[in-house]
């Protein structure tokens, strides 16, 4: 994977305010949704917040294989990862992605049995922008990413 | 389906540029991409333009599963349509959809064999604006459009 390549995936990722999430039905039909993006960290490992009573929940406990898609349509431009989610419960999780203003949504706080965190752990990303196509293994874009830090 | 929700689908439809059409792989995971919106004529039968050669039609030949997707993340508001995708590369369907400018995609002109038409065909919809969430056999969308059709 080339530096302009990886610049311009990260860059999708780290300056988006929404994803789509993408998930399996029971019956074998795609769906999708967007999702807002609370944290840039990692473009292997990347958060959600849902709620647990939520069908998304119920999809991804029955089938982990997702994909979480970041594009600038007016580009002809976008980053498509794809790999498992796995539904989290446990206190970690949950306070790490607790944002202000989430009791909204989760009245009861950050302990509210209907907040859940989606982890989804990627396996690959293709990538496009006008005419050029190509899907990488996450690890390139790791090795890259590592690269890139360590030049500055 | 009550008349305000039904507005607001057959708008989100009407005044999309780019719906987020989905697909399985052939490892049974879920993709995701924008695509154009071409055309507005109706919320159960929908086109899209592809490349004939593109991993997308490969994977809707062999699974015909699909949803289609439009969204106001802005407006917390989404219609996710879920249904069959049928690949055309007939005439009828090429000069149905074929637009000014196509040409650059495919520079054959509209007999380009890397042109072929989607044709989404709808079965329900999901809908939700905030907290409201319902899904809808897509008769019941057709109904209330045939019946707002006629009032005027």
């Amino acid at each position: 994977m080339d530096e302009t390549i990886r610049n311009e995936i990260l860059a999708l990722r780290q300056t988006a305010g929404v994803a789509y999430v993408t998930s399996v039905d029971g019956q074998g039909y795609p769906q999708v949704k967007a999702m807002l993006v609370l944290e840039h960290t990692s473009a292997v490992t990347q958060f959600f917040s849902t709620n647990t009573s939520s069908r998304r929940v119920g999809q991804f406990q029955a089938n982990p294989k997702a994909s979480v898609y970041y594009c600038d349509p007016a580009r002809f431009m976008g980053a498509l990862f794809t790999g498992r989610m796995r539904v989290r419960a446990d206190a970690q999780a949950r306070r790490g992605l607790w944002r202000e203003g989430f009791e909204c949504y989760y009245p009861k706080g950050v302990d509210d049995e209907d907040y859940s965190v989606l982890e989804f752990t990627a396996e690959t990303v293709n990538y496009y922008h006008g005419l050029h196509n190509a899907t990488f293994a996450i690890t390139e874009l790791e090795a890259a990413q590592a690269e890139g830090e360590k030049r500055g």
